[in-house]
C-alpha cells in the first residue's frame, strides 16, 4: 500500500520554533468513504499568522492545519468529481480526506500558475484589498503607508493604492527587498533596519497619512499615529512583531492619544469581514495580475519534510514574496 | 466706566497647572462696534480637554479660550437682540465681545436651569449620545464598559446603556462616586484605586464587552481590549490620563494586538463626526433629563477669579459632576 507523509507539531514552540518541535509521520493512504473526498495536496503555504497557532489551538501530534490546494483524487461525495482544483485547510500533509465542509472548488485561469491562487488571488490578495478599500476606505490620491510592503500582503497593498494614484510609502527590512518594492513603483521606501522608523517616516510623510496600512504594530504603528492625518484609517490585519515575542509585543504603543483630535479610525479585520467583495475581487485582481499591473514574487521550496524549515524561515524573514512548499505536480 | 476681569495664561504650566500660571487681568468693558456684540457670561466650564491646550495652542497673556454660556448685553449686529442667551468659546472672562461669530443662540426649555446646556444637554451630552450611538454603533442589550463613569460624559454614556438595556460596567476612583454610579442602576461599579482595573475588569465582563467607552486610555484600555468580543467597537473621546502626564503617558498599549482576531474597531472622534444627531439628542435628551431618567450632578464654583483653582481641581478629580464656575445671575 503506497505511504505518505503527514508533518506533525511534537512539542509547542517557545518563542521563534526549532525544526524539532515538528515530526514527518509516514502513514497509509486512506481511502475516501462514502460522502468524502481524497485530496492529493500540491501547494501548501505557510504563514505568519500560524506562529500563534501553535502556541495555542493547534493539537499535538496532530498534523497542522493550514492553507492549501490539490486535486481531488477520488471523491464519493456529489459536489465533487476526480481531477477537481481544490483549496482547503488540511494542509502540512501529502493527502487529505474528508467530507468536504471547508473545501472549497477553484475556477482556475488556465492562462496563470496555479500558485497565484495561494497568493495574489488568494486570501493575501483578498485581505489586501478589501483591507485597502472597503476597511480602510482608500481614496484615488491619498497618502498611503505600508508596514511589511515587501510581504505577500503588503506587496499588494502597495501596488493597489499606486494603481489608485496614490503616494505610497512603503517599509521593509533589507536593500534588496527595498529595491524590488522601487521597481514596482513605490515613491518611499524604507529600510527600517538601518533608520528607526519613526525618523524615517516623518521625514518621508511630508503630507501626513490618510490610510497605514498596518501588518507588524509595535514600533511601527508608534511611528504612523503622530503621522495620520484627519480622519485617518489603520486596517490592522497582522501585528507579525507580536507572534514570535509575545512577552515584548514589540514596542508597546505610546502615541495612541493621537486617534483622539485625528479622530482616526484603527481597526482589525479579517477576509470576514467583506465576503460581497470577492466577486468583484475575483474580476479585477485577475485583469491586473494578467497586465502585469500587480507584480508578485514567491519562494517555493520542494517537499513536504521541507515544510517545517519553510515555517521557520518564513518567520525569520527569509522568503521573498509568498513563501510556497510544493507536495506534488 | 465699569471694570471686568479676564483670566489670562501666564506660564505654560509641566505637569498639573498651578494657580500661579494664571493671572486676573482687569480692563474697562469694552463696547460693541458695529456688527458685533457684547456678551456678559454667567456660567464657563472647565474640561480635561483644556490642559493640552495649555502646553500648546493657547496663547500666553491672553484670555483662556473654552466653552462659556452668556446673555447679550448689546447687538450691533442684526443676528442677534439683547437678552439671547448664548453659547460661544470667549471663556474665562466676564464679558466678551466678537462680530458673532462661532456664537450659537440657545433654545432654552424655561423648565431646566440653564447650566444644562453645559453639561448633559450641551456637548458632553452630544459627545457622549453620538459617541455611543454613532461611533459605538450600540446595539439594545449589549455588553458596555465607561471609564471616568462618574465624569460628565461618563455618567451619561452608562445612563443612555442603561435605557438601552444594557449590562453597564463602570469605573471610577472613589468610593462616593461608586455609590453615585450604583444608585444610577450600574450592573458593576468598579473603584480603579482599590484594585487593578485589569483583573476588575477580568472577573466583571463575564460575558466580555461589545463597547468600551474610552475617556482615558492606558491602564484601562489595556485592560478593556483583551475582554472585547468579536467586532467590538471602542470610540475613544479622551484620554485624561495622556493631558497630565505626556512623558508616561499613563501605561502604554500593550494589548493592541486583541483587535486583530477580534475584528475590533477603535475610533477617535468629536462632536463633529455626527452633526446630523443634533436634533434627536435635543429632543431625546431633553425628554430624558426631563423624566429624570438621565440624572446629573454639578460641581459650580463662583466668581471668575476662582476659575483656575476650579480648572486644577478637575484636573484633580475634586470634582463631583461637571464642573462649573458661575459668573453673574
Amino acid at each position: 500500500m503506497p505511504k505518505t507523509i503527514d508533518i506533525h507539531l511534537v512539542n509547542r514552540p517557545d518563542g521563534m520554533p526549532r525544526e524539532s518541535d515538528f515530526a514527518a509521520i509516514e502513514r497509509s493512504i486512506p481511502d475516501a468513504r462514502d460522502g468524502e473526498i481524497q485530496i492529493q495536496n500540491l501547494y501548501m503555504s505557510v504563514d505568519p499568522a500560524m506562529r500563534p497557532r501553535l502556541s495555542r489551538g493547534q493539537e499535538i501530534n496532530q498534523p497542522i492545519g493550514g492553507p492549501a490546494t490539490g486535486r481531488v483524487t477520488q471523491s464519493r461525495n456529489p459536489a465533487f468529481k476526480e481531477g477537481d482544483i481544490v483549496q482547503h485547510r488540511l494542509s502540512f500533509r501529502q493527502y487529505a480526506v474528508c467530507d468536504g465542509g471547508g473545501v472549497t472548488k477553484l475556477a482556475v485561469d488556465p492562462a496563470l500558475p496555479l500558485t497565484v491562487y495561494m497568493h495574489v488571488l488568494g486570501n493575501g490578495g483578498f485581505v489586501a484589498y478589501g483591507g485597502l478599500l472597503e476597511i480602510g476606505r482608500l481614496k484615488d490620491g491619498e497618502q498611503v503607508f505600508v508596514s511589511t510592503a515587501a510581504g505577500s500582503v503588503g506587496s499588494i497593498v502597495a501596488q493597489i493604492a499606486k494603481i489608485k494614484g496614490c503616494t505610497v510609502i512603503g517599509s521593509t527590512g533589507s536593500d534588496e527587498k527595498a529595491a524590488w518594492l522601487k521597481s514596482l513603483g513605490l515613491d518611499v521606501v524604507i529600510n527600517y533596519k538601518k533608520e528607526p522608523i519613526r525618523d524615517a517616516l516623518k521625514r518621508a510623510a511630508t503630507k501626513g497619512l490618510d490610510v497605514y496600512f498596518d501588518n507588524v504594530g509595535g514600533d511601527h504603528l508608534n511611528a504612523a499615529l503622530p503621522r495620520m492625518n484627519l480622519l485617518g484609517r489603520i486596517p490592522v490585519c497582522g501585528m507579525v512583531s507580536a507572534y514570535n515575542n509575545p512577552g515584548a509585543l514589540s514596542a508597546p504603543i505610546n502615541t495612541l492619544s493621537n486617534i483622539i483630535y485625528g479622530r482616526v479610525t484603527i481597526r482589525g479585520f479579517t477576509a470576514d469581514d467583506f465576503p460581497h467583495l470577492r466577486p468583484k475581487f475575483n474580476e479585477e485582481m485577475t485583469g491586473w495580475v494578467k497586465s502585469g499591473r500587480i507584480k508578485y514574487q514567491e519562494t517555493i521550496v520542494s517537499g513536504i519534510e521541507n515544510a517545517p524549515r519553510a515555517l521557520i524561515g518564513l518567520l525569520n524573514g527569509e522568503n521573498t514574496g509568498k513563501m510556497l512548499v510544493k507536495l506534488a505536480e
